[in-house]
């Protein structure tokens, strides 16, 4: 289904996507889910996008052939730049959803649009199917589309604008990793790019597919670290209730119907100890 | 929405579930979804539900009230307590789904049964709206229903069916804890059931909420170690990319309408280098 994630930090913008795509399981392909604007030294924009291929490619086939009053590359404004996005999805819309209606396949689009022209800072957004969107902020400076809940965690515990950008993209492939592990229908490789704030140009990029140096260390390392955290992790302790323990310690029972309620011994079930040991050795 | 996890392991089951339940975020309320069935030194089954909570209570209820030829206290087989729950879920199915479907409403609801009958193996289930099932097996030894994407990846990394019983709770209490971070419609208290094999009784019970020492310790714990692990691994190199670059290592450019393609300079956009330094100092 795709996975692509997008931050907002002090010193620029991460953005990370994956290429698989899939009609499927027997129909799975490799298509990439990133597009770089950039006007050398007055804008760089970023696009990822979730959903629907051919949808997604429409659009952003709409945008880059687009030679209207307004286009990406005369927008004023970050936010004028959503809204060339937002149209270019409904007239996407106006073109396809009835006849993709015919076929009984919904509309489905999402996209991250995010980056910088000359003598604004950089922004991120997040724009949907009926071409609409919001903007990241500081106290939510990411965005994610697609399979988005295996990888989130991460970074709801890591991320904040104060992120540095290394950091930012060092987390963006550890909840990419995460997510690749538990579900199939994101793949390799992956495209990272990093944007520094006021540079105006593309300075980072790269392709990683699974023979990536960089990327392998984190697949291999991340998890070895968290196996061993784990283990390190104090073991629970379970000890005898108190008698007359309340009921709130019990599981809730449903006893057969031959018996009297409460037939057992409650006071022999253990419960979680407020006390417990150390953890494994380290 | 509700998230439930179960483990079969080689010496026992883990089952824990969350209680908060939502009619829309206004309306948020604690109800349990664990339901212990014991007859001790025969038989121990738990059932975990999640879905539509007037649904999923009604078919908890018909199993209790059931005084039919087969009810689940006297189903010989784990297999045929499941086909029990499912004959439940159809029956409710048969009795409210069309009034349901008046009001927009979907039969939605999902169960994890699990449990042992004296003389046989412990097992584990996973039970659809359709009454149907699949059952839990040594190369997929864990179940989760309701909001299971979040939580998985830690359960991915760590759970094997050689888990120990408290390591398979320790998991289960990051995966919750994990889940409980990232949605709202997840919330304390929790019911931690452990079961040991051939015990037939439930001697290990736990209903945590937020001042519970052991899960504070999980949720402070976890998160910091975490973030230590993540300041551990090495931070991105970025390198050069040498003369003549591929294009597999440039991002994926759209030019402005009046620039020549590829106007600007493919040589000055860095790469993520093949060696790293090691990471910041532990």
């Amino acid at each position: 289904m795709t996975y692509c994630v997008a931050m907002r930090l002090d010193t620029g913008l991460v953005f990370l996507s994956d290429t698989r795509t899939n009609a499927g399981v027997d129909h799975v392909s490799t298509f990439r889910k990133m597009l770089v604007f950039e006007r050398t030294g007055e804008r760089v924009l970023v696009l990822l996008s979730a959903g629907n291929l051919a949808v997604t490619q429409a659009v952003r086939q709409h945008i880059v052939e687009a030679r209207d009053t307004d286009t990406i590359w005369n927008a004023k404004t970050l936010t004028d730049v959503a809204r060339v996005v937002g149209n270019a999805i409904r007239e996407v819309y106006a073109r396809d959803a009835k006849a993709l209606e015919t076929f009984g396949v919904d509309f489905n689009c999402s996209f991250i649009l995010g980056g910088q022209i000359a003598g604004q800072p950089s922004r991120l957004f997040q724009l949907y199917s009926a071409g609409n969107f919001i903007e990241a902020s500081s106290v939510n400076p990411y965005f994610q589309i697609g399979e988005s809940k295996y990888g989130k965690p991460i970074i709801d515990r890591l991320v904040t604008p104060s992120t540095s950008l290394d950091d930012g993209a060092k987390c963006a492939l550890i909840s990419m990793d995460s997510t690749l592990r538990s579900n199939v229908s994101v793949g390799l490789p992956l495209d990272l790019l990093v944007y520094e704030e006021n540079s105006l140009r593309v300075t980072r990029f790269a392709s990683l597919t699974d023979d990536n140096a960089y990327y392998k260390m984190i697949h291999d390392t991340w998890g070895a670290r968290l196996r061993q955290v784990f283990a390190e992790l104090p073991e629970p302790q379970w000890a005898a209730s108190a008698p007359g323990a309340s009921a709130a310690s019990l599981p809730p029972l449903a006893s057969p119907p031959d018996e009297m309620p409460g037939a057992g011994d409650p006071v022999s079930v253990q419960s979680l100890a407020q006390d417990f040991g150390g953890g494994a050795p380290g």
